[in-house]
């Protein structure tokens, strides 16, 4: 703010909403710009999402991943950083409330508030299988995965045993994938020496996709070399199958039913609700459908950015993909387009279109594979594998945590064994029949 | 077991009670023996609690500090690990509980579940002045901590916010002095720029104890020393002050009151119920009274180890302390006992007694200081400190957490930025008059 021109005065105020990839971006984009950014978050870091699975999968820590945002904001003195959670916005009074009593108002505003599972209608699936978007559902997968094994080391009744270790992904898109290929890995490699009366490498890994491939927003032939390098990891995919139910003990597809006692839900993504309360038209994913710059038809000074966002771009009108990459080019596109009428370069009438440059797409399959396509360019194996660690390392915030992740991959790489397998929080095992720990 | 010479025939069953220090030299110290050993914990992690107050405070993950217990004990194969609680313990019978239902039975037993806070008949002030014994405890105690601050930056309530910045360490052991200075640290260096609203290095900490002075078991001049060491880092010390009472907005000491939305509990130690259960005679703080060779009386093959004994050792009969070097070398006497009677070397009329070798004590206050008894060779400030994080370093149990925490220290050291500050699980921020972060 201090060595910015002024030429608005008093100072707008711009409201962002998510420190997501979208939100943290408009934040930094508008560093010299004369406004008040307020940055309001339901958690006090900012979460990388892409890495995940591998808090889930305990090869990472939370902290590994997750970044106060204030830490990220120390230098930039024109943001104010709110946790809290948005309750109620008033576009026409330009103002919006958070934990039903903090009000604030807006001259601009984002909503970046990004995406929650979908259990398309079926709710109740929610408590049997537990999505990933949050670092608590991460946390709760890993106790959920390290408890199976727990449990089947010291579980003589066999079918018992059976369930505990049979693991169901539901979803085949890059989070099924990835976190089906990870199970496998560890089971197979990181911790099968650690268990001395069970043999973990039997466990078994299903991916269910409804689709007729993985990966289907990927081109078919990565589709194709994910599955086949899924297969050689041991990971049973179920192509063109739906879950039809899930309980506590497993699930059914079609009429098969599979015991198992843990399934995890990468299937479907619903927009946040937030994009409900604000009153506007929404797509069947309950995203806000946006204008061609990403504002709210009717509110020129609110915009969309992220997941939330249903926005088309070029001459043929192709959908943005919820992706880390395009949240990032809607966010700085935004800052772009405030920082800009606040210095009276243009009018609210000739704001260009957002345009999305889509650089391609990665997942990775276990260790060491990957799947790439890069500008049209696919890559698969072990470069596709380089390539994925060095870009995500690239993009993780901040240069400690680049430093530690590159560390502990390196580590896990070499000495095959994950850094966090710790059961942390309220658990209680579940055996039916005890092995008998002093056979004599 | 296979390469041991087989002095007896079955194997006798060896059952561990928690996978401490002690605990774990047990099983370590029977590596060649012809034993089946059992070793049960509540957690699924070997927990290097010396450095639980740097996860409470934000400078390093659970998983820097808490090691799987299988992969401790991978290459050790008569170690069986159950996860679970022992409930019930019959020594006539020679027999156990785990979790009302899963029996053991033991040749040999050794209880070494350690030791809990106590609040001296006050159970009702542990939700409001938790205790940091649990990586949950340090993961609750580190939401608490950080809270506290996001809620002053945006509290405009003077005298609320002065209770938010307000945090008090009850107990002037090591505990309590460690978690004191590092609170301060934080707020002085680490946080302070983070926070564009209030200044978080107005925190006021204060550390209160019943005694005379802090590090009570220490040299007197040491006590000095860290007293004015915790002095010029900002810490209140209120020597010769009980907290007469805990409620949910502070403390009293005496009649005055201390308005503080954070209690910290450092001030007492209660033996785990688990020795109440055993029917044998106990000291005040719950302990088992033990004979010289560290066994129950009446029970030869029962041994106490850790903080759970009330030991005596040398011709003056000075009490063994609760550390971890003392329940290391109880651990590693009673593997050696255990040995040598199953290898017929001695009978058990013949044991010998327990000699603790009483290396010292040490303390960090802040960063860069600390104090150290060693050997009766005392050691103050950086010198201290040094010494200390590189004793610290060489005990953590791991390879992979010596090169990490070894890198967060230096990290942290030169960067002033610690490195875990996530608020995790369930919490909601309470404000009383929100400060206007839009001031137009």
């Amino acid at each position: 703010m201090k060595d910015a021109v002024e030429f608005v005065s008093p100072c707008p105020n711009v409201v962002v909403i998510g420190a997501g990839f979208a939100g943290l971006r408009v934040c930094q984009g508008l560093a010299k710009v004369p406004v008040n950014v307020v940055l309001i978050d339901r958690h006090n870091y900012h979460l990388f999402q892409p890495l995940l699975y591998q808090v889930a999968t305990a090869a990472l820590s939370p902290a590994d991943i997750a970044f106060p945002i204030r830490r990220i904001f120390r230098y930039q003195k024109n943001v104010s950083c709110v946790l809290g959670n948005v309750t109620q916005i008033d576009l026409s009074r330009k103002c919006l409330t958070i934990d039903n009593s903090q009000e604030i108002d807006f001259n601009y505003l984002i909503v970046a508030s990004g995406a929650t599972h979908s259990y398309f209608g079926k709710d109740d699936w929610l408590s049997n299988a537990p999505g990933l978007k949050t670092i608590d559902d991460a946390l709760f997968i890993r106790k959920r995965i390290l408890l199976a094994f727990e449990e089947a080391e010291n579980e003589l009744d066999e079918s018992a045993q059976r369930a505990k270790l049979t693991f169901v992904v539901v979803g085949g898109g890059p989070t099924g994938v990835e976190l089906a290929g990870a199970l496998r890995q560890i089971a197979v490699k990181e911790i099968q020496k650690d268990y001395h009366h069970v043999d973990t490498s039997t466990a078994r890994v299903m991916l269910v996709e409804a689709n007729e491939r993985v990966l289907k927003t990927f081109h078919p032939d990565l589709s194709a070399r994910a599955l086949r390098d899924l297969g050689k990891l041991g990971v049973e995919v179920r192509l063109n199958s739906s879950v039809t139910s899930v309980d506590d003990g497993g699930i059914k597809i079609g009429e098969e039913r599979i015991d198992a006692n843990n399934v995890f839900w990468a299937a479907g993504v619903q927009a946040s609700p937030l994009g409900q309360s604000l009153g506007v038209e929404l797509d069947r994913a309950g995203r806000v459908i946006v204008k061609p710059d990403l504002s709210v038809p009717g509110f020129p000074n609110v915009f969309i950015a992220g997941d939330l966002a249903s926005a088309t771009y070029g001459v043929n009108n192709l959908p943005v993909p919820g992706v880390a990459p395009a949240a990032m080019q809607m966010g700085a596109f935004i800052s772009k387009v405030i920082a800009q009428e606040i210095r009276a370069v243009h009018l609210v009438e000739n704001r260009p279109p957002f345009r999305y440059w889509d650089k391609g797409s990665m997942a990775t399959i276990g260790k060491a594979k990957a799947v790439a396509d890069i500008n049209g360019w696919k890559f698969t194996g072990f470069v596709a594998w380089l390539m994925w660690s060095l870009i995500h390392l690239m993009f993780l915030v901040s240069f400690r945590a680049k430093v530690f992740v590159m560390l502990n991959w390196g580590y896990t790489y070499i000495f095959q064994s994950s850094g966090a397998r710790l059961i942390t929080g309220e658990f209680k095992p579940r055996i039916h029949k005890f092995r008998d720990v002093t056979p004599n």
